[in-house]
């Protein structure tokens, strides 16, 4: 999916939310656990009850690898079922990648070709050549992680350096050189607020996707007033807030509900900021 | 596996060689290509070869996720013969993970819990939270990524802040406090040999694992020079150089000719370092 795509997807639904599908066996409703794939049963009704208010999906490898192989197959059905019935909604695989060339090749063999999915958060840390191997594809995405909305990101993205540079901001400065803003969002968490305006000025254009809504206690409205732009600019994603919104009978209609609170809220935001 | 059964290993094989199995569906010999599960009967092959010159494997997860769930298989298939075979052979899973705290403990069940893994590369750019879930393991390890060997390094890694220290240095420095020298290794390319006497003087006691031996041109030489301590404080990884040293029939016999080249300097090391 290309950015004027995107733009209008988000202009025409009214809506920049992501669902993320952190599917945890240890917290889905139990009468779906005596089924034979329960991650991907959850997934199904999750996304069919949650697609009318969402544009994204993004399922975190993490709670797919933790199952082993029995999870992979989860995620690859995941993804197949997205694309057959869903193909609008643009998919990010949430893997935090980031190797040596050679290795980053790989992944992007499994995640863009094999799969076919729309995007990838990658970590900056081993720089240009561990990135660069997912920008070679037309309509694919990197999303690179800048400035994260958990508590250790004070440990090293806010280290100045000698020119008062802090490393977020090197990232997105540097990595601008690696790819344009119709290759590449970056990762800002809601929870630094009002680090929006700062990083706007260092990428005025780019895509950002926006974890730490819900759960984690970010801001929407503070989020939209620091980092909307007039092609919307934000995907903000809301993971456990949504799919754990109940764990009984009514998990579906209950993420349903959650997910059209914050979309109502996001097409207030894209009426009176997207020109 | 613990400090103390780790230097015992290495002082009685006399080898701190760690063979990476970057094992590649496109370079593996071609009468392999018609068994069911290739990618293990390469591993296996290979594992078996070079197992007597070697005291550790790595896996990079990279080259068995890019088959999907095929891999996942191999990947699952080659640790529980590792396991069952050579259980004084330490794994790492070079997955360069680190996520959040709920999902970095997610990746921890499953590499340390459901695959009983040695130890596991992570990524430090979210900082202690996304680490510290990795720290809570018996005779488990972090092997957190400090420099690098590839040219990308250079971007962040080595920006230094108002007082000089660049970042790599912050990373060790700071991930101190988090876990021991009992806990955490650090990643440390063979490509930047000078940088392993300033390493040493942060972290005098810790084990360093070299990738860039082979490949990548690092020299062993220099590395034990600068970097090898009384408890030898190293594990050297090849990976190319060594499951590729030969595409043709004799690829296991090749192998073991090269780990056993390693070997050989490495064993004059241990003797002469080691006390």
């Amino acid at each position: 999916m290309n950015r004027q795509q995107l733009v209008e997807v988000i202009k025409q639904r009214k809506t920049f939310l992501c669902v993320g599908l952190d599917t945890d066996i240890k917290k889905i409703p139990a009468h779906l656990l005596t089924a034979e794939d329960p991650i991907f049963d959850f997934n199904k009704a999750i996304i069919d009850a949650t697609a009318p208010f969402c544009m994204a999906f993004k399922p975190n490898l993490a709670f797919y690898e933790s199952l082993g192989v029995k999870g992979w197959v989860a995620f690859e059905k995941t993804i197949k079922y997205l694309k057959a019935n869903y193909p609008q909604h643009f998919i990010i695989a949430d893997a935090k990648r980031g190797d040596i060339g050679n290795t980053s090749a790989m992944y992007a063999r499994s995640f863009f070709e094999e799969l076919d999915i729309d995007s990838l958060t990658v970590a900056p840390y081993m720089g240009e050549d561990s990135v660069s191997p997912f920008l070679g594809y037309e309509g694919k995405w990197v999303i690179l992680l800048a400035l994260t909305s958990n508590k250790g990101s004070h440990d090293f993205q806010l280290t100045a350096d000698a020119d008062g540079e802090r490393l977020f901001e090197k990232v997105l400065r540097t990595s601008r050189k690696w790819a344009g803003a119709d290759k590449m969002m970056y990762v800002v968490g809601a929870t630094q607020g009002q680090a929006f305006e700062g990083i706007r000025q260092i990428v005025p254009d780019s895509f950002l996707l926006v974890p730490g809504i819900g759960a984690q206690g970010g801001s929407l409205e503070e989020v939209c007033k620091y980092g909307m732009t007039k092609d919307c600019g934000l995907i903000v994603n809301s993971s456990r807030a949504i799919i754990y919104a109940s764990n009984g009978d009514d998990f579906a209609e209950a993420a349903a509900k959650a997910a059209e609170d914050v979309q109502k809220k996001m097409a207030k935001e894209v009426e009176a900021r997207m020109i």
